[in-house]
This record gives C-alpha cells, sequence and structure tokens, in this order.
C-alpha cells in the first residue's frame, strides 16, 4: 500500500487540516505501516492496532501538544508516535539508540507523561488539569486513554476517586477490549462486559464516582468517535468516555490470538503467520518457573500460584490450565497479589507469588507490612530481574536486591542457572519459616537437559566454582554464567553467593582471608545490592581487603538487547575480563 | 462504673453465654472501660469507642478464633482486645513490653491478621477464605471491617475486585462513619454520603462489584446489627455489609471533635476535657513544615501541597485552610499523590507531596518509575522517619533511606533540626532539576527560635560540627543532636553530613585522609542505608579506614517510647559514648 495520506503527516497539524473524509483511509494506512514495521522489527502489535481510529480521532479533535494526551501503559502508543513526526524513525524502535517502545517526554513534546507501568494515566492527566486550572488556563484538555486491565489497577481507583470531586478539564477514554496482555479478569471486567451486553443498566461505577460518564460506544467508528469527542471536549469537568475495541484489529490472526500476536515476533506482514523462530533447546527462566511450580503443586497439596495478570508472561498459565483452583490471575494488582498471599499462608498454604522485579515495586509495603513483618513463609518469584532489554528503562529490574534487602525475615536468592531455580523452588516449598525472594532473569537459561531431580539447597550457602588466588570475584544469580567465561583463563577465584541474604559468612571468612582482593558482580544497581552486602560485612569484620563492586551504574538505562546494554556498561564477557585483569 | 457484665468475659466463649438482651449493657461497660484505660494511658480512642456494637456483636454471631475477623488499619480494635483476653493487660497498650496497639498474630489467636497500614483487609481475609475453600472448609467465615477512608485506598479496591468474582465465604463491613483521621474525601465519600441520604439509590458500586450489598442500617443498634450478621452468615460467596456510625460515640467531646479525639493525649475519663500537656516550646517538626511550606507559598506561586489523607498528621493543614485551591489532601492514596505530583510538576509547579516515611512505601514504584525516571522537581517531604515510638512495628521509617538510595536522580537530604528543614525546603522550592526527598521525624524539634530567616543549601554540602582527632562520627538527620552530646567530652570529630544522595565527596576525601576510623550514625536501617552509602564511597575509593556503622538493626523494632527503643539498640546519648569510646 502506498501511504499516500500518512505520508503527508508530520505532525497533529497536517492531519488537523484533513477533511474528516479522509480519515478512515490514513487509518488503513496507519495500521498498515504499523504492520509492516513490526513485522520485521518486531515490537508491540496488538494494542496500538486496537486504537488506530482512537488515536486519530483525539489528534484530529484536541489540539495537540497544547492539549495533553496520557497513554496507560504505552504499548498501544505506536500510531501515536507515527503521527507525531516519528514515522520515518519508528523502524528503530525499542533498538539501542532508537525510539522508545513506550511515550517518552525526553522523546517528544506530544508524549505529556513517560509511561510503561499501568495505571497512571489518572493521576498524571488529573495533576496536569489541576495545574491548567491554577495557572488559569480552562480551555486545555486533559486525556487520559486507559484499558478495561489498567483501569483495574487500585492506582486508577485512586485517580477517578480523587477526579470526580473534582473541577478539573479531565477527560478519560477507557478502551475496553476486555484484554490487557492475557484476558482481563475481575469483577470490573464482569461488569463492563454486562454494560456492553446491555444487562447491566441499573448500577453505572463511573456515574456513581461522580464523572460524566459516556458510552459505550464502538472506538473503531471514525465518525461516532469524533463527534462524541468533540461534545465531551465542550463540557467541563471529569468526563469519562466507553468505548469499544478489538485488539489486533485489521490483522486476521491478531484479532483471533490476541496474546499471542500482543507482542508476536517478526511474522508475515502480508498473511500475518507468525515466522518460527530458529528452534532453541535452551529454555526460558519463566518456563522452568510455569513447569516446576505445576511439579511440585502434583505433591504438594498446599501450594498455590498467584500472578498479577501475567499468567502467560510467567507462565504460570501451565499450572492455572492443570488446576485451576489452585492458581490465580488477580489481574493488575501487585498490592492485592501480596496480601492475598500472605493471608493464605496465614492458614498454611505454600503460595507462590511470581511478579515481575519491576512490578514488585508497586507491592513495596505489602511485603513489609503485611508478609515479613508477620514473618509468614510466602515465596516471592521476581521474573524479569535485572536488564530487560528493548522494554527498557521503565522495565529493568534493577532495584531488587536494594529495596528488599534491608527488610528483615526475607531470604533473598538468586539462581545462576535453570537447576538452581528448580531447587530452591523445591527448597522452599519443603517448608520455610520466612519468606524468601527469588529472582531470576528474563529470557533463556544455559541448561538444555534441566529436567533433573530435585535436590535441596541449604539456606544461606553460597558454592566454589573456580579456584584461584590473589583475586576473587563473587556472582549472584546468572551473572555467574558471565563471570564463568571471563576467568576461564585467569587465576581468579569464583564464587556463585546465591544467597543475597542471608549471606555465607562461613565462606566469605574463608574468602576474605585467602584473597587480597575480592570483587562483586551483580545485575543489580551497585547502590545498596548484593556490593554492598559485602562491603557491609567486611566493615562489621574488620577486613581490609580492596573490595571492587560492578553492577548496575547509578543511571537509569534505557532500552536495546540484553547484550549490547551489558557490553555498555562493561557487563559483559569481555569487559569482566578486562576489569579483573587489572588486579591481577 | 462496675464492669459486672464485661468482668465475666475473658474470651468470645463468655460473650457468646450472654443472652442478647444483655448486650447493650456490655457495651456500655467496654466503652466505660475504654475510656477509663485510654484516659491515663492514652492511645487511639475515637475509632474503638465507634465500633463498640459492632465489636460485640461480630463475637457474638461469629464463631471467633476459628472463624476470622480482620480489621483494617486496627485503630479500632481495642474492643476486640478486651473482649479476646487483653482486658487485664490493657493497660498495658502500646507501651514497651506491654500489648500492641494494632492487632499483631503473636499476640492472640483472635487477631487473625497484623494490620497498621490502611487497606489490607479485603485481600488478607479474602486469601484466607480462598484457603478455607481450597482445604474444604465450607464453614469458616471470614470478615473484613473496613472504614470509609481505608475503603478509598486503590488496593481495598484491587481485593474488592477480585473478591466479586470468587465464591470465597467472605464478609466485608464497612463502618461508614465518614472519618479516617482526618474527614474521608474523594468521590467514593460523597458517593456514600448520598446513599446515606438516600439521593443514590441508583448507582450501586458494590453491586456492580458483584457483591452481595446490604445496608446502611445503624452500627449502633445492637439488635439490627445481630440480626443482619446472623443473616449474612448463611448467605455463600462474597457479602458486603454496609453500617452507619459515629466515631467517638458515647463521649460527648469525642463526637463533637472527631479530628481531636483520634488520639486525644490525656484526658479526663468523666467529662472528656483533654488535660493540657505541659507547655512545649519547641516545635513539631510537622508544625515547621505546615507553617514554613505556607510561608513560602505566599511568595511562590508555583508551590502546592499534597497530603494522602494527613492534614492533622502532616500540617499540611495550615495551608488547606489559608490556600484551599493549592492544597490537596486525596485521601488515603499515596500511589496516586505521587504520580498526581509528577503531573503537576510537568506543567511547572512545585508540588511538595508530604508523605510519612512507612507510608511512601506504598507508592515506591510510582517514586521510581513516574518522577525519578522522568527526573521531575517533586519534593518529597518524608514525615515520621526514623523511630515513631509507641505506634510500632507497623510505623517506624526506617527504610527509607536504603529504598531510596538506589533510585537515580533522587537528592535525599535530612535536616539535624528545624532550621536545617526550613532551609532546604526554602532551597527546593527556588528551583532543583530534579527530585529530592526530605527525612524528618515525629515529634518536636530542638530550636525554640526556629523561624529565622532562610538561606540556601547548597546541594551535597555536608557541614563540619566539631574537629577532633582519630574518630570522625558522620551522623545524618536528627541523629546529629544524640551525636553532639555524646561526644561533648570525647576528642571525636562530627560531622553532619546532611545529604545521603549526593554524598559530600570532597568533605569525605578529607574525613577520610585525617581520621583512623570513621563511624556511621543513622535512624534507618544499617543495611543499605546511609552507613552503606559511606562503605560504597570508600571503597570506590579505596580507603582502608576502619569504618562501623550504627542504626537500626535487621529486626523490626516493637512498639515503646522513643527513648527506650533507642536505649534498646544503643542509639541513645550514653550507648553511642560507650561506643565511640571504644574507639578512642
Amino acid at each position: 500500500m502506498i501511504e499516500k495520506i500518512l505520508n503527508t503527516i508530520n505532525s497533529p497539524k497536517e492531519l488537523r487540516l484533513l477533511k474528516q473524509e479522509a480519515l478512515p483511509q490514513l487509518a488503513k494506512e496507519l495500521r498498515a505501516f504499523i504492520i509492516n514495521i513490526v513485522a520485521t522489527k518486531e515490537g508491540h502489535l496488538g494494542a496500538s492496532l486496537g486504537v488506530v481510529e482512537l488515536t486519530i480521532a483525539l489528534h484530529y479533535v484536541f489540539n495537540t501538544p497544547n492539549d495533553s494526551i496520557i497513554w496507560d501503559v504505552g504499548h498501544q502508543a505506536y500510531g501515536h508516535k507515527i503521527l507525531t513526526g516519528r514515522k520515518n524513525n519508528f523502524h528503530t524502535n525499542r533498538q539501542l539508540g532508537g525510539i522508545s517502545g513506550f511515550p517518552k517526554r525526553d522523546e517528544s513534546i506530544y508524549d505529556a507523561f513517560g509511561v510503561g507501568h499501568a495505571s497512571t494515566s489518572i493521576s498524571a492527566a488529573l495533576g496536569m488539569a489541576l495545574a491548567s486550572k491554577l495557572k488559569g488556563d480552562t480551555e486545555k484538555q486533559h486525556v487520559a486513554i486507559i484499558g478495561d486491565a489498567s483501569i483495574a489497577g487500585g492506582m486508577a481507583f485512586e485517580g477517578l476517586n480523587h477526579a470526580g470531586v473534582t473541577d478539573a478539564n479531565l477527560l478519560v477514554v477507557l478502551n475496553d477490549n476486555a484484554i490487557g496482555i492475557d484476558p482481563s479478569v475481575g469483577a470490573l471486567k464482569m461488569y463492563l462486559t454486562n454494560v456492553k451486553k446491555g444487562t447491566q443498566k441499573r448500577n453505572n461505577i463511573i456515574k456513581a464516582l461522580n464523572f460524566d460518564y459516556s458510552g459505550p460506544i464502538d472506538g473503531h467508528d471514525m465518525e461516532g468517535l469524533i463527534s462524541e469527542l468533540k461534545r465531551l471536549k465542550k463540557i467541563k469537568g471529569p468526563k469519562f468516555l466507553h468505548i469499544i475495541t478489538t485488539k489486533g484489529k485489521g490483522l486476521k490472526q491478531a484479532e483471533a490470538d490476541q496474546v499471542k500476536y500482543h507482542a508476536p515476533g517478526k511474522f508475515d506482514s502480508l498473511t500475518g503467520d507468525i515466522i518460527p523462530k530458529t528452534a532453541c533447546m535452551l529454555p526460558k527462566y519463566q518456563d522452568v518457573f510455569g513447569h516446576t511450580i505445576l511439579e511440585l503443586a502434583k505433591t504438594n497439596a498446599h501450594i498455590v500460584g498467584i500472578t498479577p495478570a501475567m499468567p502467560t508472561g510467567s507462565s504460570l498459565k501451565f499450572m492455572m490450565d492443570a488446576m485451576p483452583d489452585r492458581a490465580f490471575d488477580v489481574g493488575i494488582a501487585e498490592q492485592h497479589a501480596v496480601t492475598l498471599a500472605a493471608g493464605m499462608a496465614t492458614q498454611g498454604l505454600i503460595p507462590f507469588c511470581n511478579i515481575y522485579s519491576t512490578f514488585l515495586q508497586r507491592a513495596y509495603d505489602q511485603i513489609i507490612h503485611d508478609v515479613a513483618l508477620q514473618n509468614l513463609p510466602v515465596i516471592f518469584c521476581l521474573d524479569r530481574a535485572g536488564l530487560v532489554g528493548e522494554d527498557g528503562a521503565t522495565h529493568h529490574g534493577v532495584f531488587d536486591l536494594s529495596y528488599l534487602r534491608c527488610i528483615p525475615h526475607l531470604i533473598i536468592f538468586a539462581p545462576r542457572n535453570e537447576i538452581e531455580l528448580r531447587n530452591i523452588m523445591y527448597t522452599a516449598q519443603l517448608g520455610l519459616n520466612q519468606p524468601i525472594a527469588i529472582r531470576y532473569p528474563r529470557g533463556r537459561g544455559v541448561t538444555i537437559d534441566w529436567r533433573q531431580s530435585f535436590s535441596k539447597i541449604e539456606i544461606g550457602k553460597g558454592v566454589t566454582l573456580k579456584k584461584g588466588n590473589t583475586l576473587a570475584v563473587l556472582s549472584i544469580g546468572t551473572m555467574a554464567q558471565y563471570v564463568s567465561e571471563a576467568v576461564l583463563n585467569l587465576n581468579v577465584s569464583h564464587y556463585d553467593m546465591r544467597f543475597v541474604k542471608p549471606l555465607d559468612e562461613t565462606l566469605l571468612h574463608d574468602i576474605f582471608k585467602t584473597h587480597k582482593t575480592i570483587i562483586t558482580v551483580e545485575d543489580n544497581s551497585i547502590i545498596g545490592g548484593f556490593g554492598s552486602a559485602i562491603l557491609e560485612f567486611a566493615a562489621k569484620h574488620n577486613y581490609r581487603n580492596t573490595i571492587k563492586t560492578l553492577g548496575i551504574p547509578d543511571v537509569f538505562i534505557e532500552h536495546g538487547s540484553v547484550d549490547e546494554l551489558q557490553k555498555d556498561i562493561g557487563l559483559d564477557v569481555e569487559g569482566l575480563e578486562k576489569f579483573f585483569g587489572l588486579f591481577l
């Protein structure tokens, strides 16, 4: 398709000069453009296809960038990026040095608020709207676009609850496609379904919260959308528009398999068929978790699994399919997930609560206040710890060791490979008297033959991987793999400490007494993380060894492949080897 | 009053043997008992007076402790404690070694879940209810009692959203008294008010979330309560009972001034009159904040203030009274408060976001993802940092330095006195290009003449308070006061580092070069906190000095006066002096 209209649009200014009749054709072209690029460059597909009409209608009706548009999460903002001056470098999406996969204030004046995590848009837009009001600007419009999965997050409710009693110039657009990454769940989803069916007419939650509610309307009907947005634009105060869309709209397979086509990898842009990846025998860590919890749950009736809206991403879906009564997708609700687990643990259940490292930040208080303070044996599995690659700064899991380490009672473990992940899961469900956090990375492991029989791991015991002289390298988690390669030809000791808490003090005393220099390696912030734990140990015991801590520097790391990002900060094999060499 | 019935109740078993006609008399006695003890021993009064009938009715109808009762927050659980075997040591409430001011699992089998922070009860009770279901126990009842302020917290919504699609045996009792510590706010509060008035009949939020809703009923009508609870007990699945109560019920002044009588201090149990405290000329830190933000806001039109439900506790109420358009109480919604501030900051406002240290744990992700990642100059004021005393383990603010320090872009400052607090607030509103967290303690400062003219603080600069030899003590925040006393007669240098981030590296190089031993002192966890920052500095620059880090040990500190708790862990003047002496 020749993008004859799209090619004339360098900014929403040109868009707003178009006749309204031309917009459906623009929608076609925009959709084709997204499909063509994402087919070869990869990225998030379904969400952006679903809001093509909405995106055009918003920029057509509102005076962006003066009016602010805030996309919740941001997976759906590709059309927005393309229409706001980023068409020509959209092919660099999510690549090192390229544009971000999410709206980002640094990148464009049209990106009113940076996003990535869910449920923030209403609060941010309300903040802007209240600011406009204070500045005496009564014309400026503030629009939050939020999906039905994200609006179920508690933070979104907090935003609605505040907005409803203000006279702020705020429009909340609910993009209701009944799915986040996985299908939406919960009573609110059921409510929205009933609204769509016409079987819930009486009790309107949004009206009860004092919003001017309209909808539901068809989110793919350009004319209807534009006329409703124009009407709402004239109404002052908090407004709410409920639109119905189809995730993946316009690509048959993407509509049919919305979970797979959320981020399908490479696919044929004409047929929509996903191009199979080169077969890899190495398992994903998430699958090791998913298969192992199911395997353990078959013999231990107390085990339950919990995920906040990530059944596919965490692979808890294996257990959800096999044992639907014992595995819970609670929706985008990390806070609830953690305290639900705590409640279950009081009754003798053994909850595995699987949350991506970056999203566990949402439940920090619950870990401290509801789990650790009561010393309840909840087993946290932190997927996507460390650098996650293309999702970038909003999604790297590089703070968990720092924010978890100060919590009393909590055990913190990082497996260096799949076997260790399986064995610590096995160990944890045998019965701990305290909570444990197990962190592991995104992506694939290193062990083809990973389904080995279980063996118990002694809590607080590290392991010696290589013995050398003078220099000892202490690694945590899967950084062990890089370190092992880096020390292959060096006369260096290498220890996998495994437990960030409690530390293996016996092993550490031995290490400190027999080596002049200690280097720690982690894929967590060097501030307050594993390296700092070693520094604290050394200070406590008056060791004077030279200690160097390697890890994530004190900056927000942008997007790129994990390999590229690690190289950038010297955490690749070559960088490590070079650094170790300085101390030999 | 002679507690002739209350004295026969050692556990709910005896309560359940009473005739229902005797219960109103028991309510009278229980109310009198609470008033008498709290009048002299201090504590939280109003909330427990409001639920006397409910407390009796719950234990009368439900088979506690087999049936689980979970009190949200827990301020209201005094009656529950007294009826469940703790009458005779209720006078030790909140004292060192005495019973906790909140429900606590360690303390009693009747305390099904430990609480302190708001909005957790639905998630915890649902976890228990799902556990019972999995265990095949269909009889066990699980009751969450939550106030109208707490249910507005996003986490409570997450719990309702999940519960509504389960068939768990869960009863949520909404104790609607239109007030938390301060009067409730928000659209949900407006909705509940309309329900009570009968002007909101059509849109029922709770029914829309698939709960079996009943109410509103009078929460002081024992007969009505019992009959409704009995009816609900027989209904399976998620149920919701909306009751209307009066905070402070039964004590005239407490009903009339519900904010003051939330925790009134000592009062005359007969007249209800509050007994004035000995006049103290030293200001509370919260008041220094409250007066200073108002003073600054008068000359800087960009300043706004935000509190999540703590206008009185933070003293933001001074600004709310004087500038209602520029100071916002957003209710129990820490997550929203932080991202609202971020949204405001994008528009050039200067938001002071005041959140107690312990409650900022609720907004950890928002600080990272919405504020720091976008480098927005939000000014966080963390009240109640360090040990808070009688509120105990759930409320100590002893983790903030650890969890904030790893966040890029964030400045972290702790004033040693009121003047420093004022000056850093002044400095921050002059315009920073990044966010800042200012932490200060509960209680009173040290400076009578604290209203001095402002002077600017150079970011990242520490100060020298005393020069000595050999040993340097580095303190942060108000620990400076204790250290100053402890080093009075010692030949010791004392530095107030002021900034935990960025560190004053120039000063540190000087200190490390001129002292053999460095001791850090903070009222934050010794794991990952200020002391660790100094260890990281030393390791980076290859210093071999002896470094000792003093702070909060790696345990949850219980309740007691701040003085007692500090003495316990060696952070009092005597303890510090003794420790310093070991290195001289």
